[in-house]
């Protein structure tokens, strides 16, 4: 059976709403889409585009372009196109909150969602500091922030951060569950039977053996030892400049960055359209675009849909897989 | 008249002698170069890469092919092939102070180096952290590091520091100095008459408008305010991770990163072989290899001299611009 997969739109105001739309051009083979989101949201941004939309019950067949099914969250206001209003913070969230129960419900097999406005949503009274934050607490999990796209995937030890905070966030056990997280996903949702993981150091040039800062001896490496003791391959903990250049990349089939701007700058450079924004250790697989609002383009046509497209794609395949192991048909 | 330039091998047991050696088989036009270096480990380099070498008065005239002008600084003992002896270690250094105290006496027009281990300097009993500081302390100079490949330029606001400590090491002073030494580099030995900067923030989202780290408000803003109160083009401070997107990265002459691994991994990854290391604010050009000593390369023939390639180019043209400068043709 075809994975059925939750579409968030994300701010009204943003390129979120035209995304899907652009999604809805092309019905899938690989998935069933049911967006959780506001109706005339929806139907101003194809106007906009000037392409088809038909809002369809989300139990109704897809048949032709345009045709996307939809379990309505409306908005408390009309939206504008680049103009956030916090009155509508709370259908923003609404919707994500719906779409992550329903999944969390089984009624759906993924979640794919769009740009969410930060500022908008505490604006508008609701305590907000990030998506994967809001579907990790509904949850109850803990969970590991990657990012990916063709060249690369780079899983995240800690993520919005100040940088002076970072060095007291990374300890043992907290390393040890990202790791365990990250492997696991490699497994069960990439299907790499045998993942080998890079591990950055925290300080430049992973500390130089203490020279530089001594995380690395007291606490990445303490970590990594007894993980590779239970039979994973973890590389490291290696230099951050050098360890993503094309022939080491090779080796790896992640790699695990200790803080955001280590790990991110170098994924984005090498393929910002196409990367996408992973939760993993959620009940479900939840994929993200991994790129803002652009209020400045909404509404205009221009913004492209490349990593929504990717996302979907990514979710999709991930839940094909889950359901394959559920079945017994996969490893 | 063809800038003179030293050229500092580096540490014997590594990749340095035999780059050199590859540099001496292509007579050049651009520079004249005069090794500064132990004859007897250039001289094995050449004949386990089976090139031809003649090593040369530094007052000779280089006619052919493995012609290699040199000002000897004897190795305490023969050097072999990947094993640093750290009874070296004085050689090591004697060569690169020789080298600087030439160029700052002004009878060299420029510096390039190959890399030395620091680990078997400090085993030596000399205390040395990098050969930028080494050249900085002698000349008694503030200086910046810059990497730079034909992709991106990044200069450092703090280089080889724990990253616990590098929040507390960007200060107004500190930036305000970077920024200076930065753009008049840019002007005087690139030749752009209005450089544009990229700041980038220290914390991730660059700070978010204080809400992860207040570094950017407090620090690096008040910093670029009072240099584009005097005609700096300062764009920033911008989120780390976005920066380097190809089209943003068009707009801006050089990135200035808060730290190391923030700035290095992508322009490692855009362009490892070709990338230099440059010492901006010193009385002359340095540009050094971007590479360590490769001691499992060494005396294979192997190693990709495209880095040393790179610095020499790079160091003559930087050499050639401030002669013009000086001779008032250029501005």
């Amino acid at each position: 059976m075809k994975p059925r997969l939750a579409l968030v739109p994300g701010e009204p105001a943003g390129v979120g709403p035209e995304l899907c739309v652009q999604l809805a051009q092309r019905p899938r083979s690989d998935c069933e889409l049911i967006a959780f989101g506001d109706p005339g949201s929806l139907l101003a941004a194809a106007q906009a585009l000037a392409l088809p939309l038909q809002l369809l019950d989300e139990h109704q067949p897809v048949r032709s372009a345009g045709d996307l099914r939809l379990r309505p969250v409306a908005n408390a206001v009309a939206s504008h196109f680049g103009q956030t209003d916090p009155r509508n913070a709370g259908a923003v969230i609404g919707a994500l909150n719906a779409a992550s129960d329903a999944c969390l419900r089984r009624e759906f097999d993924g979640l794919v969602t769009g740009p969410v406005h930060k500022a908008a949503i505490n604006a508008g009274g609701i305590a907000y500091t990030g998506t994967t934050e809001l579907l990790a607490a509904r949850a109850g999990c803990e969970v590991v922030m990657m990012l990916a796209n063709t060249v690369v995937r780079v899983a995240l030890a800690t993520t919005h951060l100040p940088l002076r905070a970072v060095p007291d966030a990374i300890t043992v056990a907290g390393l040890t569950r990202t790791l365990r997280i990250t492997w696991q996903a490699l497994q069960q949702d990439f299907g790499i039977d045998e993942p080998r993981i890079a591990v950055l150091g925290l300080n430049p040039h992973a500390g130089e053996a203490g020279h530089l800062g001594d995380e690395e001896i007291a606490v990445i490496e303490p970590a990594m030892r007894s993980l590779r003791e239970q039979g994973m391959q973890l590389i490291g903990p290696l230099p951050a400049d050098t360890a993503f250049l094309p022939q080491k990349l090779a080796g790896f089939d992640a790699v695990l960055a200790m803080y955001h701007d280590q790990g991110l700058p170098v994924l984005k450079y090498s393929g910002f359209e196409q990367a996408v924004n992973l939760t993993l250790g959620l009940p479900y697989p939840r994929v993200a675009v991994d790129h803002g609002t652009a209020l400045d383009l909404a509404g205009k046509g221009t913004a492209d849909p490349s990593s929504l497209f990717a996302a979907v794609e990514t979710c999709a395949r991930i839940a094909r897989r889950r359901q394959e192991r559920a079945a017994g048909n996969g490893k």
